[in-house]
């Protein structure tokens, strides 16, 4: 069993404990904040909750965690220090002394540190290369990037224990002051106080003009690559030839440009080429569609940022549904995210079809958004599926429901899939809902509106019945 | 039916006609590109498959779409014109020009521009407030935000419109070179170029201490919203306290820094209280990690950026499942992207994780990932589910799952779904599966290797039968 010592248990060496922790290893935490125990508790259950949601099996059983009193007690044994102090390096220099007067001989000593370069952390030090910068991201817990800077062999050690706690370790090839990913941070963060300090954009305007954009992008291929698809078939030169002569406007307050040199321009397209060259524009392009598509419709799942706007505008398109029979339920098209391994829709995926056909039955009988709202609501007990067809992303579809009971608090549902190009029958399903009280989480009737329009329903299809 | 005129069909150009046509919108293009059809065919192709993803029903039926000689047979009777040029202010006044001469007396004038500021536009303009800046971001047909600044009362009809086809329009308060998100692409896009030009990270290196980290924050909270976090229960100003001195420091080249003046830091953090503070910063970190999680898990969907650091370190913590009976084929959590309104575990998802349980008996038969890149499978043909308990976000579960039937290509396997805290079944299922040739797809016999290990299970499981 590894063990790690985590010194300074704040946000970001609470973050560490929970990802060590919850990858198997023993955890030491020492911090003399009195309210340690408590803000490392709320760390960890963020963590709980949160982590082993990004694995489709349940991670290795957890690790002992102790709160120790003494540093000494928390690095002795210890494979892996991570130091999280505040960012003074005077004060850094002494954990550092405490930590290698006490840690075994053989353990690294990675520090969280935003600024420092390894070779200031490392001045003084008994063994000076056994302690780099490995710097986390907030949440530590579930953001896996973690950039490494300092001795060949003390980095390429942290990439292999990192790796195993999930994270992905950046190696940093030179050092410099606050590393890679802060220097942008910083950047923007310079050029945002002085839009809102000359009133162009408040807090709230900055944050919509990062995520409704540019911070989709980010999030899945980040700078260069996606600057590549804007440069078209000419690739990141020609981007660099279009883009580049927007350097000399005044555009921000800081203006301090590097020349564009034909060297410089040609050093960035062959490490584009070395990066995403196996691509073509075309292919990088519809990567990034996928990945955005997923993006967007995890976020619409949880009602947030450009999902919201997607789920808001999905509203005002809505055409009511038809009294036919049988009714036309859903009508849409495969996204992306619903296809799996074998190239086609996952067959779970037609299960969420058949209940969002249920659900646009409901609404039609006034057991609507507002009704559950209020409480009652439906519940599938039981659903039969017979998978006919392949259906592929981006295919269009339709599906007809009937329905085959319609009694009390029982409601029988006989839905068939179509593909919308020929009406060939995808999928069957039979579905056995029942009406339940949201609070009891019991079975009950429904409110007389809804008795009396789903019995109705029920009367026109069994009248129609084929 | 509306009409939108789209004056310069490149990528942008293109974009945008791909947003107003696939939202019922008529579109007519003008580009004197002699390669013009086919850029915008390009474009048009990957919207068509990606936009109508985003949506859960089918989108408007489609406008109609002209390619034009003239500019102004383009932007005759049309309600919205958007002008995609290229970026020389003395070509964009000559279209203006042409444009405002041809179009209705009503019609609004959108430029694309990312630099250029609406006082500059309408220089010598015959109806100068009809012309404002409407700044979008590539892949138009997918990322909502389109930035606009102009006159308020074109900014003001503009924003109804562009919502209309699904976008999210960020009025800007004053007009300033590269309006607000551009800026902060700029300061990034500088400061990328000295860490290539100083030999610090390549742009590969670079695109992942973006999309590893910040990225993912950024496509769901931006900037401010992220600091108010990590500013604790301190709340914005203190985050400026402690990383404003920073600031200070030496970090990258660009050194023009807002003096952060009491009164500036009240802005800020009077801004941030009103675009946050209905949350408390708990609320705040566990709406950030619901989003992390969809995020990282769509992405891991698509096998890409931090989705693929995921799936390749679950790779790592593999356990190999048991030859018990049952056998224990599924354990893991209920992730956050699986609840749905009803506050429990979407019904769909049940047959994920039976689709899952499935699975993990194809790798134990020996039909892996390898055995279905060489062309077989098993196809699921009908699924019987019934649901017994509620299942909740964060809720830890297993499935068991016994051989039923195992005869030449024919599998039939029983599932019973169980809460890991009291082992109370969640929900049973029972499946039959087909193997298939993945080349035909059509039925057809599993290999010799996987017929005798899947005969030898059900033999052992028939022998076990309770």
């Amino acid at each position: 069993m590894a063990k790690a010592a985590i010194i300074g248990g704040g946000v970001i060496g609470g973050g560490w404990a929970a990802r060590f922790l919850l990858m198997g290893w023993d955890v030491a935490v020492f911090d003399p904040d009195t309210e340690a125990e408590r803000k490392l508790g709320e760390v960890l259950a963020a963590a709980r909750h949160a982590l082993p949601m990004l694995y489709e099996r349940a991670l290795p059983p957890e690790g002992a965690l102790t709160m120790v009193a003494t540093l000494a007690e928390a690095v002795s044994g210890a494979d892996w220090v991570q130091e999280s102090v505040p960012e003074r390096l005077d004060l850094k220099h002494k954990v550092f002394a405490e930590i290698q007067s006490h840690a075994p001989e053989a353990a690294l000593i990675g520090s969280s540190t935003s600024g420092f370069k390894p070779s200031e952390l490392q001045e003084g030090a008994a063994k000076p290369e056994a302690i780099l910068v490995a710097h986390p991201f907030n949440p530590v817990y579930l953001l896996p990037l973690v950039e490494l800077v300092g001795a060949a062999d003390a980095v390429a050690r942290a990439d292999t224990v990192l790796r195993r706690v999930g994270m992905h370790p950046l190696p940093v090839a030179k050092e410099i002051d606050a590393h890679i990913a802060d220097r942008f941070l910083e950047a923007v963060w310079r050029e945002a106080l002085w839009l809102i300090r000359d009133g162009v954009a408040t807090t709230a305007e900055i944050d919509e003009a990062i995520r409704m954009g540019f911070g989709l992008r980010w999030a899945q291929m980040g700078l260069f690559e996606t600057y590549r698809i804007a440069g078209g078939e000419g690739g990141m030169a020609h981007f660099i030839e279009q883009f580049g002569p927007c350097l000399a406007w005044p555009w921000t307050k800081l203006m301090d440009v590097p020349e564009l040199t034909p060297e410089l321009i040609k050093m960035i397209a062959d490490q584009s080429d070395a990066q995403s060259g196996e691509r073509s524009i075309r292919e990088l392009e519809a990567l990034r569609d996928r990945n955005l598509v997923a993006i967007l419709r995890a976020l619409k799942g949880q009602g947030s940022a450009a999902g919201q706007v997607i789920a808001a505008h999905e509203e005002t398109i809505a055409i009511p549904m038809e009294d036919t029979v049988p009714l036309r339920t859903v009508m849409r098209s495969v996204p992306a995210d619903w296809a799996d391994y074998n190239g086609h829709m996952n067959e779970s995926r037609y299960g969420q079809v058949f209940s969002d056909a249920a659900d646009a039955v409901m609404i039609h009988i006034g057991a609507d958004a507002e009704y559950i709202a209020d409480g009652l609501s439906f519940f599938t007990v039981e659903t039969k599926i017979a998978y006919l067809l392949e259906t592929h992303v981006g295919e269009a579809f339709y599906v007809e429901t009937r329905v085959t009971l319609a009694e009390g608090k029982k409601l029988g549902l006989s839905h068939t899939m179509r593909r919308s190009s020929d009406h060939e029958p995808l999928a069957t399903c039979e579905q056995f809902l029942l009406h339940v009280s949201l609070e009891t989480r019991k079975s009950c009737a429904p409110s007389p509106d809804v008795t009396a329009r789903m019995e109705a329903l029920g009367q026109s299809h069994a009248e129609a019945a084929p």
